[in-house]
């Protein structure tokens, strides 16, 4: 008999390599208990989190909480059902609402998780007669999504209008629908999409574009509409999907759309309706903390604040970030055992980033993804970037 | 420009088709909110739930709710970020602790949802190289799976030992791993998987067995441990994947295994691997509804009870339900246009069931697919049969 995991001997051997040359696995930190936004209990020890994406810090906000318990006590802690048979209470249809109108559309979909919403958006849209231009960095749930669709997928370079628009001429021709997909903020480096210079694409070549915003919403843009918002092209947006996991500090996902097609979705969308819908109090959390992102703009200014700090800091204890300033911080090392050497001391000093290492990263070097949050203050800042410095110092990165 | 929903088109016309038929939209019943775990507000009307997955009625379970309330006050109400990076809280491993020791086995992953645990089993158990034999009425979850492995999927007839093994016979000389995908209830007919029978076909043709128990579990066998335990062949069961959000009343799912392989699964599993982690909140509402569970077998008794009530009920009323008795009762009705209109009558005075229609039912016959809940008294079932059965008399069904 073979043995099923046979196919994973190469993963296997690397993991062996990995943790013969860490003390801990990097992949399986585990946080025994939050102590705030900011500080973590892991190993015992207090620990600084600049390893997250909860950049508002409103996974512990008040609002959201007690939302959460008032919805837990009065109607449980779960719908038991999809959203196309009993999964659907008032509460997922207003938080629908909302999130249309905070965007200035007029349809939403919630799915169940962020990835959901990508698997579940991508899959319904095209299909084996269609094209997908995907930009090459990004996240799993689009390459999934795409895959779960069955349509042609053609990758242009990591943020290249021009690369994108050579091979959207080359489809000229193509009878299908042409469906361009990037991210606002990419994940691992902080990066920004030109999402302007491909809404000019997209309407010169008759394509349609989806952003993902997941890392931008709540983040960037002067109401936190993300990347489209800030540089003045939502007009040109055919479909924004995102995550409450990020800046609001839940967990689901969302479709957003002017096209009315979108209802068909609801009957067609396998990843939306073959699994049952989020908690009554998940949507209330959700609801309260977009409540609490509005009420709060002076969150996202300290966000930008708190940016600035680090990159500074880190750019200052000479360590190699990019040059853009993002609430994500990439440093970028030379190898993998400085990587894992590096990130193991600085949890030792009691602070945790996240470790990507190839191929995962974006050029084939491993990095340290720090991110910031609003709820960081400024003495957190300066004691991650004193003790990144140290650790450089003795790793000679 | 190519309309990218013109796609659609024929599902539009079935949907405009049903919609003027149908004084409301089938998939689009709002349960404004629970006012119990079986009575729901609908259209302002207090409404008999009989189409959920709550068979334990556990979503409304105080244990659960007050684990969630505190719970959420002294951990916030998301983890933002996935468990391979900062969204493992001790509270995940904790779980997946409980479930491996409930079930007798070593391994144990938890899944953002039910969906994702059958994607993210399937896609980093087999790829191209592999078959899988799948039972032709699978849940979308599975066949979502099949198509994101890329592995050849044979489907074999529904709960047909003879026809896997047939299939399986001429698989003989394939060099890949087979996997066999069997559920334990069949979630729109309630039918029992042969397991027992499944695990000699596997046994004897040197491939592995994975059981969906996602509606058995909590419902099924002495511990309820599902069909598996109910038919005496767990020994036999390589992966059990699973559920939250059926008996236990939340959210999630789950992998359980022997095979100590599975640690690579945390590893190169996408679905596991790129989407939030559950937030702790619903952690540990499930660890509680768990405890709920195994501390009230009571539940599963009166389950059975009113299992066994529903479908006498309905078969004295003269409709044609199946043979086996099941929390799940599907009756089955002639065409589309009287399914319709008999699950709208049920519904206006005051019963929900879920309707589902061809080509998503298996015998390409309307059905009312009916669930019962522990949580049921005598007096609602008797009520919802009488309902029932006027209905009928309506309709000559």
């Amino acid at each position: 008999m073979i043995d099923i995991f046979a196919k994973h001997a190469a993963l296997r051997t690397a993991y062996e390599g990995l943790t013969a040359v860490s003390p801990r696995n990097p992949f399986e930190v585990v946080i025994e208990r939050p102590l705030s936004a900011t500080v973590g209990l892991i190993e015992g020890r207090e620990t600084l989190l600049f390893g997250t994406n909860n950049y508002l810090g409103l996974s512990q906000s008040t609002r959201a909480v007690e939302a959460a318990v008032e919805t837990a006590r009065t109607m449980g802690v779960g719908t038991t059902g999809s959203r196309i048979a009993n999964g659907t209470f008032g509460l997922h249809q207003r938080l629908e609402k909302r999130l249309a109108s905070f965007f200035g559309r007029k349809h939403c979909m919630v799915f169940s998780t962020g990835y959901q919403a990508n698997l579940g958006t991508i899959s319904a849209l095209v299909n084996k007669d269609d094209v997908l231009l995907l930009d090459a960095d990004s996240h799993a749930s689009i390459y999934d999504g795409a895959k779960l669709s069955g349509a042609q997928v053609i990758r242009f370079r990591h943020n290249d209008p021009v690369d994108l628009e050579k091979r959207l001429a080359r489809l000229k021709d193509h009878p299908g629908a042409k469906l361009i997909i990037a991210e606002g903020i990419y994940s691992m480096t902080g990066n920004v999409a030109p999402l302007d210079k491909f809404v000019d694409i997209k309407t010169r070549h008759g394509a349609y574009l989806m952003a993902d915003e997941a890392h931008s919403f709540g983040v960037l843009g002067e109401n936190g509409r993300g990347v489209a918002e800030m540089q003045g092209c939502e007009d040109g947006i055919d479909f924004i999907v995102g995550t409450f996991s990020k800046s609001l500090g839940t967990v689901g996902g969302y479709c957003i759309t002017d096209h009315d097609g979108v209802d068909l979705m609801r009957l067609c969308s396998r990843p939306y309706m073959f699994t049952a819908s989020l908690p009554p109090e998940i949507i209330a959390a959700t609801l309260a903390a977009l409540d609490d992102m509005e009420a709060r703009p002076e969150l996202r200014v300290k966000l930008q604040e708190n940016a600035a700090r680090l990159h500074a800091g880190l750019k200052a204890a000479g360590l190699q970030t990019g040059e853009h300033v993002s609430p994500v911080v990439a440093v970028t090392l030379e190898n993998i055992p400085q990587a894992v050497g590096f990130w193991n001391a600085l949890l030792e000093n009691g602070v945790y980033v996240n470790l990507s290492l190839p191929p995962a990263t974006p050029d084939n070097r491993p990095l340290l993804r720090c991110s910031v949050m609003a709820a960081h203050s400024a003495e957190e800042i300066d004691k991650a970037t004193a003790v990144f410095k140290a650790v450089a110092e003795h790793f000679h990165a």
